[in-house]
């Protein structure tokens, strides 16, 4: 690799600076004829060169890419478990990052000249007559004065600096869909209370802890003359907002592959999943945190309102428009069916429009496109062909994987080649222990509140590992190098920088050893859901009856009267799949049901056809609301009346009481023919070959 | 979709031009800390209200794919054959350019102030001073003198127009890949001298032929006063070269459908995959052509030279480039299996690196990455596991339908919203004129002379048949908007235009009247090769031995050596596929060979595991040349035992002899178990479906 980057400096490109004598007399010998073919020549090579230049520089971050993924792929071979694709990533990076910067002296260019263009604003376009001729510019930033001398040395690490804007319109949408498409699985929707909990009243009780924390820091700071510019506490609160969103990629992914408790798992994914959308919209609230009048930091009721207005506003309106393109993408894929290219790409595309849908009506694009990730996993996904759904899923799992490290790599280089970064030593213990506070103050608490209500308790060893695996990752870069223009921006993102590597490093690479230090169970098989299972044993041994009515009351009635409205309606209307509508309408609604209602539904009535029925695994509840309305409706079959034997089964708690029974492998086995198939993600199994070449 | 434009206009952003008085004496009054406060919020609210802008203009092309795409499954449903999408998508795009163009008027602005900025040059990037600030900018290109005063009303229609390098360098790309990796087929190869010089030969006569033609009639153009504008020789040159690339996308979907003649179809689809490198290479030099001295168009012979040699260099220099990192990734995924998600990745962004390092190193990315694509298709995809066989398939698959679907109907939209149209009705005919005499200079005696060594005679109606299908498309389309600087290339862009639509609609909407006016067999099944086991059945009947002779001397010795080298060495060497090296190697090269050979070559020697065996259908003259070095190399098994009784087969001109034999169609049925499987296209046949959620 480092042999490699060769090219990409030796056709380094200089900017060049042009002087704008004022008032200039413009003075030119030769003819304008063939002056203006010299020039166009002049402007083709220098457009030429820019964008050598420019495809050297993609080519460094596209071969750290793939150093990236080979080193991955003999760590894997190796099954060495320390070093998760995203830490090496950044270690790739760093490297690359320090070879810029300190390996590489662009000699300086002679003829070079500045030019110094007095102009009372700076607008987003900009037109320069240079000689007759109007070229159009477009703004790209503000530089730092005191960086326009050395602007030429600095000129290559420019050029290897994004738009910070690329991260949040490029890389994180196919990242956060990834995630809401993947997020389909059954315990998700079982520990839905915890993980809403955690994710919105969490990460608002973490960003403020962490906001009042700095902000005592920082007056601290200021006091002992350690602060060299403006920091508001606005500041410190948006700080908060952006660290508090968690990203355990790598915690999960050795969750995933020590095959740890899947309670546990779905509470950390979930809550990072939605807390990245409770950040980003919470951040962009409090930046449009803006009292009226001259001091433009003071607290004021009614701006404080606006901006609690505004988050309201922003979250709903993004949910919403998720959702909504979510079932009108359903909807046109309940026909679309036989022509698998244009399924995925339509797919493909309505998933996008989300995103720009959303940011040109001013809502979150993100947090849209998450929404309507969950929402096509939940209905389009069933209306798709099984080669679309294939499809869609490694094609995300793709941009997924991709963007992902893209982002990490992009991380370890920048914390060389960025050029205004402020390092300051007591900002930067305060914050990594105002995280520390900010984790333990949205864990502990939470999960004590939570355990009232929980049948399966959140033990005290998941707490400590929930509290350990709050690594910050993609979402928190985006937000803070999304603007470095004040000193406080510039503070925040070193500091962010560092947690980040701290954080994945770190806590990353100690996973293992917290989980077995913790004593935490691996090697649970995958997602089948073993605990369910044996409690079912434990249930049919036991015998049951006398604990189905307390397990009734105990699962969220808000979220029952939900699942039903769902399975009854929703799913009949917008998938192929579920029971036909006009079994779960009333009678009187007769000729509706028949027209909304496709033929497979009705042919779904004999088989078992909703891949979703094991959303929720207490269904014996469900059954029994659902059998309420008519006899015939039982879509699910022999799933259902499965469920019905499993009525009452308490989903945990039964963890230590399984090794009592030494022959669970058996019942196991014997239960899960009934058991519907598991939403794992896609096992490439060899599906059977058919092209060869 | 128009209710849906409105909102994209709605929140249209005008650009601001800022007067810059000369030698302005700074004049302000409030405070410099608030100003600058105010200043940022409207630079924040500028940069916000821009990048919604763009959301919105995205959010029209995506949206016009989508109805693209809803439109052409109704058509596909109903099996209507007029229209291809990319046809369709031109339409859609020409009815949006209309309503943008004549539908919205936007009121002007009265802040406006215009900004006349005399600098004596045009950097590419520009720091401005404002008031102590510096921002910095980059130029995004030349506006027209008379546009200037204007430029408010064309802003939103310059908004929807892409930076034209944007088709070269984002779309372009995975086009020309997914051609390249789907080329892979056996008829390709039979007819690749064929190919070869309809490519090669064919595309730099049209080039010239054209070229001429139009100097005659700019020429004319200028003594009967039509011309406004230069127009010089090497003008009508790169007219000739761009409107030389065919694109035959429409017609060859029709073929695929109508199951057209296999050896038609490998003519059509190898010579416009090939003739696109060819045009941009030619394009491009002759861009380059500046002879030194005042006057910069007349002849000089070493201009000359030096043009041919740029064409020589950046073609082979590309060629190189593409095929060697097709066969560097051939060797990383040689060892890279079992990790499908990295493979895929791997091989993406091997793919990528290769056009930007062509781009890096001043070679042309386009040509990179089809040699690129074909290298992949030949090596590396024997080496991915079966998955990523189907995942790399179906994400260039998608990759090329997108990129497809939005440069068509990016074209529809370009009519009416492209500033600097130039219709010029005699120039229109004429070019119209020369491409018809330069697409028949092209085919017919090139086929007469290729006829002369074939013996799979090019029939007339097939050659009609391939000079009706030189449609022109994507290719073209982005060859000329690259550049629309001058008066010449504008009128060309113009024309070029037009010339697209033209034959897209008309001749691809006239496809299955041309066929059956030809009456060009349909209904061919797929790409079994029918007339090659059609012959070998009359071989058999009439008698083998006495043609072998003469096959083997007609069949290309330059190839069959080739075929030799790359099935004995570079095969086993690069792939899991081939026989293994020991067997081919001379013994004394002994250790090495067992060094470079993978386990699996050793395991391919009993069965048939090489995909690519049927590349060469006469391989019964291979499997002769190949039986000299050792006797137990015969590493195709059945096939090639099967391929030595078809010794001789010649391949065709017993199209109409077939109907002669009533029970063809059982041999075919006896053949085919001998023969190995076909390399059409993915055919998602059901693969078993493991995943459920």
């Amino acid at each position: 690799i480092l042999l490699r980057i060769k090219p990409a400096t030796r056709t380094l490109w200089l900017l060049v600076l042009v002087s704008l004598p004022v008032c200039i007399s413009v003075c030119r010998a030769s003819s304008p004829q063939e002056d203006s073919a010299m020039e166009n020549i002049v402007t083709e090579k220098k457009a030429e060169e820019s964008h050598r230049q420019d495809s050297a520089d993609l080519l460094i971050f596209i071969l750290l890419l793939t150093l990236t993924i080979l080193t991955i792929w003999l760590f894997k071979h190796r099954r060495f478990r320390f070093l998760h694709e995203t830490g090496l990533a950044m270690i790739y990076g760093l490297i690359v990052g320090v070879i810029l910067r300190y390996g590489i002296h662009v000699p300086r260019d002679v003829s070079n000249i500045t030019l110094n263009c007095q102009v009372n604003a700076s607008p987003a376009t900009l037109l320069v007559n240079v000689s007759g001729k109007f070229y159009e510019y477009t703004l790209k930033g503000e530089i730092n004065a005191n960086e326009v001398n050395d602007v030429q040395d600095n000129e290559m690490l420019r050029k290897v600096t994004f738009d910070p804007e690329v991260f949040f319109n490029i890389l994180l949408p196919p990242i956060i869909f990834h995630a809401g498409y993947s997020l389909k699985r059954r315990h998700f929707f079982r520990n839905m209370g915890s993980i809403l909990a955690y994710a919105f009243l969490g990460t608002v009780i973490s960003c403020f802890i962490i906001g009042l924390l700095m902000y005592g820091c920082v007056t601290l700071m200021k006091q002992v003359g350690q602060l060299g510019g403006d920091f508001f506490f606005t500041d410190c609160l948006f700080f908060g907002a952006i660290v508090s969103a968690t990203d355990p990629v790598t915690v999960l992914a050795i969750f995933n592959e020590l095959q740890v408790d899947v309670d546990l798992y779905a509470l950390l994914f979930g809550e990072s999943v939605l807390n990245d959308a409770v950040a980003v919209v919470l951040s962009s609230s409090i930046v449009a945190y803006q009292p009226e009048g001259d001091n433009s930091h003071t607290f004021e009721v009614m701006a404080l309102l606006k901006s609690f207005g505004i988050f309201l506003g922003v979250f709903s309106g993004s949910f919403a428009l998720g959702v909504a393109t979510g079932i009108v993408t359903a909807l046109i894929s309940f026909f679309l069916r036989d022509f698998q290219l244009l399924e995925t790409a339509l797919f493909f595309l309505m998933s996008w429009s989300t995103f720009l849908l959303a940011e040109a009506c001013g809502f979150t694009g993100v947090v849209a496109v998450l929404f309507c990730g969950i929402t096509q996993a939940h209905y389009t996904y069933n209306n798709l062909s099984p080669e679309s759904q294939d499809r869609t899923k490694q094609l995300f799992e793709l941009l997924n994987f991709l963007a992902e490290n893209f982002i990490f790599s992009y991380m370890g280089l920048t914390l060389f080649t960025f050029q205004n970064h402020v390092f300051n030593p007591m900002f930067i213990v305060g914050a990594f222990v105002a995280l520390f506070i900010g984790r333990a103050a949205n864990i502990y608490p939470l999960s004590f509140l939570l355990n009232l209500g929980r049948r399966n308790k959140i033990r005290s060893n998941f707490q400590h590992m929930m509290m350990f695996a709050g690594l910050r990752g993609a979402m928190t870069f985006a937000l803070s190098i999304r603007d470095t223009a004040t000193y406080a921006r510039q503070m925040m993102f070193s500091t962010t920088l560092l947690v980040v590597f701290f954080t994945v490093w770190i806590c990353g690479g100690g996973t293992t050893q917290m989980l077995s230090c913790q004593r935490i169970r691996v090697g649970v098989d995958s997602d089948q859901d073993n605990s369910v299972m044996l409690s079912v044993f434990v249930q049919i041994s036991v015998g049951e009856g006398s604990e189905r009515r307390s397990t009734k009351q105990e699962s969220a009635w808000l979220f029952r009267i939900w699942y039903n409205f769902d399975h009854n309606y929703l799913k009949p209307i917008l998938t192929h799949s579920g029971p036909p509508l006009t079994a779960t309408l009333p009678p009187c609604c007769g000729p509706l049901a028949r027209f909304l209602t496709s033929p497979q539904a009705f042919e779904n009535e004999c088989q078992l056809k909703d891949d979703d029925s094991d959303l929720i695994l207490r269904d014996g509840d469900i059954s029994l609301t659902y059998g309420d309305i008519t006899v015939s409706t039982d879509a699910s079959g022999a799933h259902t009346s499965g469920g019905l034997a499993f009525a009452g089964a308490s989903t945990s708690d039964d963890l230590d009481r399984e090794l009592a029974y030494g022959d669970h492998e058996l019942v196991m086995r014997g239960t899960r023919l009934v058991l519907p198939m598991d939403d794992s993600e896609p096992s490439f199994t060899e599906p059977h070959h058919r092209m060869r070449m």
